[in-house]
């Protein structure tokens, strides 16, 4: 993303709207990052309402966030009036959700005309140290205007 | 459980402890409900704070919660002393999860001696009327104390 | 099936017919069995030629059998000139797939207008023991005819 | 690999006497490749017995090439005579599976003291032509000789 177009702030801009409409995230303490087409990334800073019983993040804030990435990411690689939902994700845990910040990425895989697969993955933070915490495989779907599936 | 034993009462002791130290299941005002070997509800009531951009309940509090319901099924099968860990799951949206309250249900199919595979079901309330909103299949790890996976 | 409908034989008929068009489940030996809406099940004799290195079924085999399984299901509750495609699925292995004759039944969870969910489940028999193997969690979508996803 | 070691020629010993011990796999015609520790890949010929209806490769074969690859992956990470079993995988399907030949990539994640976490790919090509199949995300166990999980 060296040379920022219009378009790259028209999608920038789109998926900010959007964001601003899920109480959810505002309640976590998600903050959009990183946009590009078919990439997305999501920042969290620890916070210890979201904790399990060990201290970690809960599985389902960590689940949370990176299937917010992935929606998104396949919401970027859509037509401006598209909606997109989550029909599906499976989530692997490979370390404790401990860290000071934590950031989801999801990717575009295959952007089909109806089915976007999607990978993501969610890192914690602790100084300069990265570590991966959960990797996700994701079915996302375009549906017309309230549509179901 | 038409006659509860003072081994039911204790297992329901037991993870009503575990419960009591999640602060994010305090956060979004997860409710422990039935608790019987190998089966374990919680009740959520609807609450804006939860939701998404069209007003349903986010995917991640519905996973979190079926997620939780799954660990602890696994948790009642097992030593007083163990620990479990979530391996990973896969969960299906199969409705929104529009309703005025939620129920999640985690079922133990196999518990193994290391691992132990649940099934989780979510369902939504609105009125008298029922409606199935997710399916999880979970893969649930018994660790020794603090140990890792 | 006590009263078995000219609907039920002619959606007999219909999976069978399909049946008959794939050489890989007559490579490995399934054979159709229970066929009810919503519901199908694959029978397979233990082969040799199809173990693994433990002496085992292959995970592939019992994979491609409870696939095929919840594809017949989902297909079982649509229009009959509709094509089904599986778009995911995830499966957990819960026994050693050990025994004379295996068994996989697929079942529709929810059938949606485009996404059908389906549960399979495999078990595997040794004379009159009965073993749960493998549940799988699917994905199918309806396709027009030769449309991609 | 441009220099390879003693221990690259004995790990990939090691996989091929494995692989020998596979019926199924030779039934299909899967042939192990690349060979490193975290990342073994399998080839396959298309071969018309192995289709489904639409004469594409059955999602069953696919799914068993890419789990062997993940499995192979998972045990090049671990001491000699480890045996690894398939807890679970996911598998999505992202476009049809036709095509002269195939190959399966599997990749260790995280290579925990009893999970390993993979990932896998498959591609199809047709001369030059190459395209993605299949992604797989999969749960693999280390267990002691015949222990079961």
């Amino acid at each position: 993303m060296l040379n920022r177009t219009d378009h790259d702030n028209a999608l920038e801009q789109r998926l900010k709207e959007r964001f601003s409409q899920q109480p959810f995230l505002d309640l976590i303490g998600a903050e959009l990052g990183l946009v590009q087409p078919g990439l997305v990334e999501f920042r969290l800073p620890f916070d210890a309402r979201l904790t399990q019983q060990d201290g970690f993040l809960h599985a389902g804030v960590v689940t949370a966030l990176v299937d917010t990435a992935c929606g998104y990411a396949a919401f970027s690689m859509m037509a401006p009036h598209s909606r997109v939902l989550t029909v599906e994700y499976k989530i692997n845990f490979v370390s404790p959700a401990s860290g000071e910040r934590f950031l989801a990425r999801g990717m575009v895989l295959k952007a089909g005309k109806t089915i976007t697969t999607c990978e993501g993955k969610v890192y914690a933070y602790q100084g300069e140290a990265e570590k991966l915490v959960a990797v996700m495989q994701a079915t996302m779907i375009r549906v017309s205007e309230m549509e179901s599936i």
